[in-house]
């Protein structure tokens, strides 16, 4: 890298400023913002990205999945791009930093390039993911983009088939460029994010920065406790067949075995849904939203066997029966080695302190994972608050993550 | 007893013929019938009754609450009434015993001493009472009859404000009616109800006829455990405040409690509510429905207490924070003993053999118990099915209930 590339810093108050800007956008009482996939406030958002981008006299791009991107030539027009990036939807009642945070630094990282007249190998694209948290589908954008997505993925969306269909609809998005949005290997360069911990490591360690060792998977099941409806007064307790103690005792018991053998992993039961669900009815079926994340695909296998020898275990303790339904799996995603080194060694340059950590979030970065090298920075979550308005993050923290996200870029793409 | 009434029986074909027509409105596929309060079928079979006393050449009464009934004067006219009756309501998709068989054996019971020409220091009255099964209110009729309805428990329905209205309306009835159903307790003699069991302990012993002693009270809550909603991926298991631990853990001690404590009593988590309720979120709040039963008075306390506790106990092992919302009681009934001992009379006259048995189940009887002297019998429930298509009794059992409800009624209207 040549050494007059190693002074540059991007333009804190330049960048606070567009990031209060955007914050204002969709803003909820409690500090935070309410931007939900194509909601209002979520395509209010994308349009002040558009002009932010065109007033700043960048070239504006979107593809057929509605991803939205400064474009930055600053290499020959056949080089590869170079993609930094997030996403501006939020999940709902969420924060300000998530997402927002990685589009506006990799926008400023772009603005400090151009006024730099930095000439690289690469071209930049400050990029704006479709759909990252899931309203609609989840990392949607950048599975179209990389080319992972599939007619199937838009016909059972976990937010429901009438939302998205609706959703697109206001977005002038349909399946077909949904599906015409691939890029190809030859065309990146790589992808970089910058983006707030949601948790508390960094914190506790003191640690300016955590560079990505790897994006965990998600793998979930819907589970059906299935007993009998009976009359929850004339039923002796002795003679019901009561799913609650199947869903009750297996979410206990999921957690401790997670707790003493998977450390590395976590598991959630978020939902549970109770049939027919009355005062005085014994509940015949307790439905049970589970989800577990590991950075490994080993250990997934041997959670997900011991999971479920656990529900099948807890189920015919109570006489009920039970009924697995598989409803899909990320698999755990590396960070490339060679961005993780531009990462440390931009930290290093800058003075800042960094750890590795695996990411217990999904990210988009996931998606592209196989497509060209990946990689992926975090900042101090304060109280680890995330997918809440409690979300924050040191203006400090933002501003020291946006540096090394330049520094890595410029690394990267003059390497 | 004039010693010529032992020898009366009901008339088992009349009683089938009736007991057929009127299990055939609402029919549902499964065998059973689909009548909540004010439904459609519920209407239909309102008339049915309607049209059938009147064919029948009794006096058909209705009163401001949609109490339906058949009266016959068989004593003077200054004579209490003793009423016979049960519920022509349902459950959603219940079964064509639970309230039909005690309002037919009722009308079976009036056309038996009828053509008789019996006089007694009686009359009777056989009764369909509104909204038993509590689709709306719950005991409805027989509270208003009681004297025993407030116009607060119209304002706050289980069953919501707005179906309560519009089914009132439907059936010609409103607030100032409903208040104005009330009698006299001078005005009675009496309330005996047939009723199928709704559980296995008659079939289990081979016991043709259940004395009910009492009927059991309910009280319930919505326990409200109270954790913290954050990121089911960047949360460490150990960093979670996971509401859904708390109402597992209550739930599984609450029940081992009442069986090794509480052998009279039962208790029900019917319903739990997650919030947020997503797969990749830590439960922040689980609301629990809980529903407890005892025929003691000083046992509900001492229950009520020890279920409290035990919440108390498992949200503070999870760091969570505990909300209780009483949300009311039906205090235990007891049967009075002169009509008991009727039943138990008349038993052994037909050579019946007969048990005393807590009701577990709440029926109209609790809401006159303090205004008349109140009695109930059980008939067997073939597997105790109850509040299902599956529901069955005999019709030999139901002949049998419908015979010592005569002769109980003859005992106590000549005594």
């Amino acid at each position: 890298m040549p050494q007059a590339f190693s002074s540059l810093r991007i333009n804190p108050d330049r960048m606070l400023d567009s990031f209060t800007q955007l914050a204002a956008i969709g803003a909820t009482a409690g500090g935070g913002v309410d931007r939900p996939t194509f909601s209002e406030a979520h395509l209010a958002a994308r349009r002040w990205f558009r002009e932010h981008i065109e007033q700043n006299g960048f070239e504006f791009r979107a593809d057929g999945a509605g991803n939205h991107s400064a474009f930055l030539s600053c290499g020959d027009s056949s080089a590869p791009t170079l993609i930094l990036g997030s996403h501006l939807d939020s999940v709902p009642n969420g924060g300000r930093f998530d997402g927002a945070l990685g589009v506006i630094a990799a926008l400023e990282v772009l603005k400090t390039v151009r006024e730099n007249r930095i000439s690289l190998n690469v071209n930049l694209e400050a990029m704006d993911f479709t759909d990252e948290e899931g309203t609609l589908v989840g990392l949607l954008g950048s599975a179209a983009l990389a080319g992972h997505l599939r007619l199937e993925n838009l016909q059972n969306p976990r937010g429901g088939q009438e939302r998205l269909v609706e959703g697109m609809k206001r977005a002038g998005l349909s399946d077909e460029s949904m599906l015409s949005a691939a890029r190809t290997k030859e065309s990146l360069a790589g992808y970089l994010e910058l983006h707030i911990e949601q948790g508390k490591r960094l914190e506790r360690a003191g640690v300016n920065i955590g560079i990505v060792t790897a994006i965990v998977g998600i793998w979930s099941y819907r589970l059906s406790f299935i007993g009998k409806a009976d009359h929850a007064g004339t039923t002796t307790m002795e003679d019901r067949r009561d799913a609650s103690l199947g869903a009750g005792a297996f979410t206990l018991a999921a957690r401790e075995l997670v707790m003493r053998d998977f450390s590395n992993c976590v598991v959630n039961v978020g939902k549970m849904e109770f049939a027919p669900g009355a005062f005085n009815i014994v509940p015949a079926r307790v439905d049970v939203s589970l989800e577990f994340r590991s950075p490994d695909e080993d250990e997934f296998n041997r959670l997900d066997k011991a999971l479920l020898e656990l529900a099948a275990r807890e189920s015919s303790r109570f006489g009920l029966e039970l009924k697995m339904e598989f409803l899909g799996r990320h698999s755990p995603s590396l960070m490339d080695d060679k961005v993780r080194a531009a990462f440390a060694a931009a930290c290093d340059d800058l003075g800042l302190s960094h750890m590795p950590l695996s990411s217990g979030a999904g990210h988009d970065g996931q998606s592209l994972a196989d497509l060209c090298p990946v990689g992926m920075i975090f900042v101090p979550s304060v109280d680890g608050a995330s997918h809440s308005p409690r979300e924050f993050t040191k203006w400090e923290d933002c501003v020291n993550g946006a540096n090394v996200l330049l520094q890595a870029a410029l690394r990267l793409g003059s390497g």
